[in-house]
């Protein structure tokens, strides 16, 4: 019985999401920017690159210290953990899919992989290089570099700008297509369990979509405000607002609080959540998107449901050699 | 005329190295011990864990983080970087090769890779966790561990002893076969310079290969005393003696400053040198241990050509594949 009526469910629920037309699968290659275009050697030099702590002040902290490519792209942390155990405010986005983000960083203050990649190499609470010349002057001595820098970029020289083209080109590898939803979407009806469905429909109904569009769910090219409305409990909880995200770089009133929209992809590994990492799981974060964004109070079942959804979203994750970086002669750390 | 006279001096010295009978080459196994039989389903499950930063107090150092599997198989720093910045007063040894110690860690303390894999992860100022307990504890909350353990060690509970097991099964797979000297000493007599043959002669005429002995240069089971001569200058510019090794666990007088031969494959890579990591480069490191160990002054030439044969000892590292480490649901770390 339970089981004819799940059928009946899902029926129901198929019709009504193959009338929206909004889902769509996720690319399996992201488009490179005129002046980057891909290629094998620059993928593996930015794949060396991006796993090489050398690139911080202490030998420590690499782009995958916080944006691990062996976990969710990002460290489960609620603020990642700079060098010489120095934290910020603000929770590591994941590496994966980020390649479909028109802008980077929680503010959305790079509008490239290319210029997000340069940032925090020389912030000082995150991989605390003095300067790009530094890194410079550090790849220039490991001969290894110097190969990999000739087979990418020819005869240029090594520089800031090539460091980054080739961080870039790796991370438009970093793509994690058929997850469940993909299947469900590309024909497979038996990809999403009844439940996941049931999910999928109530965050369409919902508008959940409105801001989470797109293949990646993050609404390309879209700032929005967050909290929306303020709810005393959630607030004195987790102290959303004390970070004024896009504000803080343009110095702009009307820019308090809004924040690129992140994607879905993989959610269900990057734990804890929202730009300050103030909240450890899934279903309270759903709770309080739909209170904070949207007013809706939801209850349990709506809230599972959406989580299994948000599940369905977990990728196949692309296999992936381990670089074998160049050795260098000597040492310069402390 | 040069050429000649390399060919000459080359010959010559083919004639004395093939003479000592202590040369020999990397296997390219190494034994495990009976009550760890090596198998895929632990290499698999113990490369996981050597690479996941949830090992540690805060979620940011793993096993890898030290002892760098991209790497020359440890962090080029003078002392490692544990959880929360804090670095202590020894220099990470390579796990390349370690499957051929004989004990563990530079005092020798642990007389297994298994033994040795249990004793960061719960050190303070390392890996940082309270205990195994909850290591095991955070392991067993995520479900593709469950499944690796299972297929690893069967209905056995998650454990210490499996952990440990495990990231020791793997680590008996980091081997560097193929060196130049290790073709050389398997009949291509092209594979090193004449200078590289010449450091060798000198190694061996020096002596240096009565503590560096065997496949790895690791002296299997032998303590030394370092430094046996005390030198002033020496002494003051780089502290050795502040650390008694051995005694520092045993509390024996005649224990002080004994330490575990440290392996010399890939010495090129892992700069600094030294338990204390107090030495940049290698040609200090040889003048060094020449002039503390075996009182002899060395020339530059000799400095050099030694240096060059060293440089020889540096592997081939073998291809491996990222381990996609299972997802977490929620987030625990501060």
């Amino acid at each position: 019985m339970f089981k004819i009526r799940s059928l009946v469910t899902l029926i129901a629920l198929l019709g009504s999401i193959s009338a929206a037309s909004a889902w769509e699968a996720l690319p399996t290659t992201a488009p490179a920017p005129p002046g980057n275009p891909t290629t094998d050697a620059k993928i593996a030099l930015g794949k060396m690159l991006y796993h090489d702590p050398r690139l911080s002040s202490t030998g420590t902290v690499s782009c995958s210290s916080c944006h691990n490519t062996m976990l969710g792209g990002e460290d489960n942390r609620p603020n990642s953990m700079g060098v010489n155990g120095q934290t910020g405010g603000r929770s590591a986005p994941t590496v994966w899919n980020s390649a479909f983000n028109t802008v980077q960083f929680w503010d959305g203050r790079a509008d490239s992989l290319e210029a997000q990649a340069a940032g925090p190499v020389t912030n000082p609470i995150e991989m605390g290089m003095k300067s790009w010349d530094d890194v410079v002057a550090r790849l220039e001595k490991i001969e290894g570099y110097q190969k990999a820098f000739d087979a990418a970029f020819g005869t240029e020289p090594i520089s800031k700008d090539n460091a980054t083209r080739a961080i870039a080109a790796y991370e438009r590898t970093l793509i994690t297509p058929n997850s469940p939803y993909d299947k469900f979407v590309g024909g497979d009806k038996t990809a999403l369990t009844p439940q996941q469905v049931k999910g999928m429909e109530k965050v369409a109904e919902l508008g959940c979509t409105g801001c989470h569009s797109g293949p990646a769910f993050n609404g390309p090219g879209m700032f929005q405000k967050f909290p929306v409305t303020s709810n005393g409990f959630f607030e004195a909880q987790h102290h959303f607002s004390k970070d004024k995200g896009l504000a803080e770089v343009t110095k702009k009133a009307e820019n308090e609080h809004f924040w690129k929209v992140p994607t879905l992809r993989n959610i269900a590994l990057t734990a804890p959540y929202f730009h300050n990492g103030a909240v450890k799981t899934l279903d309270t974060a759903v709770q309080i998107m739909a209170k904070t964004q949207l007013n809706k109070d939801l209850s349990k079942e709506e809230i599972a449901d959406i989580v299994a959804f948000l599940n369905a979203l977990t990728g196949e994750f692309p296999e992936q050699k381990m670089p074998v970086l160049p050795g260098t002669p000597g040492s310069n750390f402390n």
